[in-house]
């Protein structure tokens, strides 16, 4: 295999990241999700870009919209299926789909075939942004210091 | 073909773009290049998500660094060579590539297989953006009221 040097990059050369920032009961609903942070490996600080394996069962995130940040998503291989408020799509290797920040369409992806699927994940990194998860019992809020989960009522969770 | 409705979106279905932005010679010197602008297409505005079509002999742009934009390439198909200070490397499909805003390391992508190549790109949009370009008498530079090109000694380009 050829070996890369900064700039370029092989992906698999990348250590696949297992954690969540979910609290529990949310976390271990992720099921089989490893990122592969490919833009931090080549030192961006603008964006993030992850190339993500989802394995059968396994989900992106909750659902969820973002106020600050916009999302973008690219089907590598396999099939995924995209839930949002319109209902659900099926995307397939070289399918697409991307969420304007602010706009209070929440999304996920969830594989519901036998195999691992693959795509790329790019959002914007912003100071004060907050994300609203209209399934669960779940926000993610500035409180002037930073962001934290926290239930729907405020609570943060601990 | 499944018909898909935003936030998802088939790329296909998004119109090729040929233009560039360089005045001439340097726009010619592009060659076989088509874009299709997936993030505008879902209402992204704070980065941009081109899919790139890179016929034999064409290159992705000048070789250049922002000054203030990450950019972030991914190869999905075919072969292209990136060119950067420390020399060639010969990336294939599923090699990736990043440049951080600032570093002034000029990159670009040549075509030099014989068939096409695809490619996404992506960076992020932000205001007094430069860009530099070594091996060209050509620089984008902002002189208050927005960004133009010029030659070296920072005449216009007309």
């Amino acid at each position: 295999m050829a070996q890369f040097k900064l700039p370029a990059l092989d992906p698999q050369t990348v250590a696949e990241v297992r954690r969540s920032i979910y609290p529990e009961p949310f976390k271990s609903r992720m099921g089989d999700r490893a990122k592969r942070r490919l833009g931090e490996a080549c030192g961006l600080t603008r964006f993030g870009v992850n190339l993500v394996t989802l394995g059968p069962g396994g989900q992106s995130a909750l659902r969820h919209w973002h106020t600050l940040e916009d999302e973008f998503v690219f089907v590598l291989s396999g099939e995924v299926v995209l839930v949002t408020d319109g209902g659900e799509q099926t995307l397939s290797t070289g399918m697409c789909a991307g969420y304007p920040a602010g706009k209070r369409d929440a999304h996920h992806f969830v594989n519901r075939s036998a195999k691992p699927a693959t795509y790329l994940e790019i959002g914007n990194r912003i100071e004060g942004d907050n994300a609203f998860y209209p399934d669960d019992d779940l926000m993610w809020v500035d409180d002037g210091n930073g962001t934290h989960g926290a239930h729907k009522d405020g609570r943060r969770y601990a």
